[in-house]
């Protein structure tokens, strides 16, 4: 517009921030068949879809991370006009409390709901860690029953079965906040005033499927060096406190023991704890907390058993933590057993690909009476990352790209954007080549890249015939692979024929048949 | 855990952020078949998806937004950990460009893809405009042919027939950036000094479907006062200027001839204006630019019309501005043209439900070489809001919920779990009921709220005879709006029934397809 002679501009680098992930076709084809599958069993148990938006308010929010000390205590936060700070959602959970509150006249009672979507950490990536990633959750708002924490137990085994997990390659783990919060008590470290020693000693319980005991004595005890040299203070137990946690979280026998004592007795109150349970002397000291867990996770296992969910699907297991701070009875893991192989041939253990627990006291926030909820979150790309890994020795399936049609004279765009009409109408997948079509080189390596199964030529010669040429690319590729011996076979299904212009759509559909691909 | 009162904590209002809406089952199901149908469209053009992440550096995003004056620039930003600073995307052109950039010789050229995702503006929310909100965008890379801006214009009046709309209930308006800075150079508005006069020129046009033409002489000469008293500064053209900008973009005839000539001609040189064209003084200082985007339009109408889509379909419309700033040649929009009528009986036309345009200078920031693109982005809120109005007067879709068993003796609630197993594992959505089931009518009460198709009943008697009660809920309620008429027939379909336990599944399913419910 100007005859100045341009400022060159500052080129900018092309790059994401740590942590933010690009998903292609394929990545995105096998999520959608992922949440498709999780959507059909959630809804198969009465459970309705809803949506939350990405920002909330941050108080709304709430604290409730893991590792809160971080930088920016973990979340994304920005002011508002009005100076109200606001944060993006680092979980599913926060936003559907804020959202049955806010619509708790309006909502049946039970409420089941379930919805998938990415939620932000302002975390340290790592491997396997990312700052955007996406959950899928499912909740049931307003019932205080193990009935429901049992359902969404069996709903999650249901839902992985589903998915292609074969039985004993996954196992949904059950705890209860309760048993923890009693054996805690029992120690002396109740009431309020010890709150961030009880969050350290869960976080050293938390860690037991990642270091070796000894490492956990250290955190529960005096603290942890790192191999970087990193400090993690302990929660200051003394040897026998660390003990009774340890022997309590790292047998299940113990507490297997102690919940068939809870099942058989299917009251609190009249609980007494098992006779082979160790520690009995700090027993005399746990009190009714803790025998409300263990009566709580009877009821679940028995709900389970009842239903035909195995141990082998549904298991206590006392080490079973969650980092999230809001739950406050059963909370749920899942896990998946199957050791694999990574690309480097070294064993790999999947591990938690979800979790979840019952959170009483977070609607209740807004409301100012109980409600109680329980709910279970997927974390749908480590779990899309794990079913990856189980069809990595399936054959990949071929994906094939639209029709190509070639320009071979320009002047005649028009004609040939009207043969991609054709194909479409018709339902075929088909697209005209937009770069400069110069050359037909170029243009064949383009459908190639494109995966295109056929070509569409018309030159002037087949113009004034009123034909066309198609190219099989697919069975070309194959010819050229095979070369002399195939020769005879080559002759009567040839890579490239001509038909008429008029017959173009049933000699694509034909070749589109010989190759098993659907034409829409 | 403690003997000491509780404090009473601060009790939190449940509210949201202005602008930020919460979305329901039926709601995310039509947005779902919407997508899913779009999807289909462009699929079969041969485009295939993508998906970039919510947060990008700031600096790759650009400032590209109308009224970018506001506060925070409309953009939602915030500092990462290493002082770099981070936005959500307010559109998702930006992030595609960055992502070609950084992926570029990965992808085939021409690259074509789409992507669904939401986008977040830190603007002024009002009725019908959110901060956050959908799009849904197609995108060709690497193509500067106008064959790639019609197919994006074939493709989007497609996805709206795919969807319902009836030919003449929309339309695809085309004009071209490069007349419209043909029109500003001949008026003495060219060069970068001017480039903000030029916006604010640009901006006026654009308020043309919104403001008689009077208001925009305002805003194109000295400026307008609005009601609320607020001053918007014009662009500070004299009158003679004015009526040139105001004859072309106000007058199809003048643009429509003008492309006739052009299309005629076929070379943007040889580009003479149609004598009938008013204005032909200012015409001998348009220049090659003005010309230029004439013979674009022509070829994309030629290209357009070729395929069958006449000018009810895709049509030239001068006034089409679009107001992001990073577009330099063809423009589209897609206008609902059909006038509805909101829920007060008052007309209510719809306007732009997307558009978009060809930005050849959005992916060179990063390369440093020219990489031509065009694109088109919907407005998945919107188009959905005037999908609902058209399909207002169809009585909406009767959707059933799931089958509820109730919880007679609350002892036996692993008993009804299983019943409820056992019709899920045919396939029948079914739900314990998980409230309190002190009372019975209660329970009725909640089924009836989740449209449950009937309820399963099991006392003591039923149990001792091996049987289960079913309660119609669909009948009963039609039965108790017909009354006494119809009593015979009720007879002999009768609201409510008994059969063996073993036959639960058997007489779910009749019932289910009795009223033609789909039972998965």
């Amino acid at each position: 517009m100007s005859d100045k002679p341009q400022k060159k501009p500052h080129k900018l680098k092309a790059r994401r921030p740590r942590g933010l992930e690009d998903r292609g076709p394929a990545e995105i084809a096998a999520t959608e068949r992922m949440l498709a599958t999780i959507r059909r069993v959630y809804d198969l148990y009465g459970f309705e879809p809803v949506e939350t938006p990405a920002i909330e308010y941050t108080d709304a929010l709430g604290k409730f991370l893991p590792d809160q000390d971080r930088p920016n205590e973990g979340v994304f936060s920005f002011q508002d006009d009005d100076a109200q700070w606001l944060s993006l959602r680092y979980d599913l959970t926060a936003p559907l409390a804020r959202y049955v509150a806010e619509n708790f006249d309006a909502l049946p009672k039970p409420y089941r709901s379930y919805r998938a979507g990415y939620v932000w950490r302002n975390e340290k990536p790592g491997p396997g860690r990312f700052r955007q990633f996406m959950q899928f959750d499912a909740d049931t708002v307003g019932s205080a029953s193990p009935a429901a924490d049992a359902e969404i137990c069996m709903m999650a085994a249901d839902a992985m079965e589903a998915l292609g997990f074969q039985r004993g390659q996954y196992v949904v783990k059950v705890n209860n906040r309760k048993v923890l919060d009693g054996v805690l008590e029992a120690i002396g470290l109740g009431g309020d005033d010890n709150a961030g020693r009880r969050l350290t000693v869960l976080r050293a319980i938390d860690k037991l499927d990642k270091f070796p005991v000894e490492e956990i004595y250290k955190l529960l005890c005096d603290g942890r060096k790192d191999e970087s040299g990193d400090f993690t203070k302990g929660a200051g137990l003394n040897q026998s406190q660390a003990d009774f946690v340890v022997a309590v979280i790292h047998s299940s026998v113990a507490i297997e023991g102690a919940v068939a004592g809870g099942e058989a007795s299917g009251d609190a109150a009249a609980f007494v704890p098992h006779s082979n349970f160790p520690f009995n002397d700090y027993f005399s000291q746990v009190g009714l907390t803790f025998a409300d867990g263990i009566v709580e996770l009877g009821q679940i296992r028995r709900l389970a058993l009842s239903n035909g969910y195995g141990e082998d699907r549904i298991r206590i297991d006392p080490s079973v933590v969650r980092g999230l701070e809001y739950y406050t009875g059963p909370v749920f893991e899942v896990e998946l057993l199957l050791e694999t192989k990574d690309e480097k041939g070294r064993p790999v253990r999947f591990g938690s690909v979800g979790g979840g627990g019952r959170y009483d006291g977070l609607v209740s926030r807004f409301r100012g009476e109980a409600v109680p909820a329980t709910g279970f979150s997927i974390g749908v790309s480590r779990l899309q990352a794990a079913l990856d890994v189980i069809n990595r020795d399936q054959p990949p399936a071929q994906v094939y790209g639209p029709v190509v049609v070639t320009v071979f004279d320009r002047e005649r765009i028009a004609d040939y954007q009207k043969m991609v009409a054709t194909l479409r109408n018709a339902g075929i997948r088909a697209e005209l080549y937009l770069g400069n079509p110069k050359n037909m080189g170029n243009q064949l390596k383009y459908a190639d890249r494109r995966n295109a199964p056929c070509v569409v030529i018309q030159g002037s010669d087949e113009k004034a015939r009123g034909e066309v040429q198609i190219k099989d690319l697919i069975e070309g590729a194959r010819a050229a692979a095979a070369i002399a011996s195939n020769a005879e076979w080559r002759e009567s299904r040839p890579a490239q024929f001509s038909c008429k212009e008029s017959e173009l759509v049933d000699k694509v559909r034909d070749l589109l048949d010989r190759h098993a691909i659907r034409s829409t």
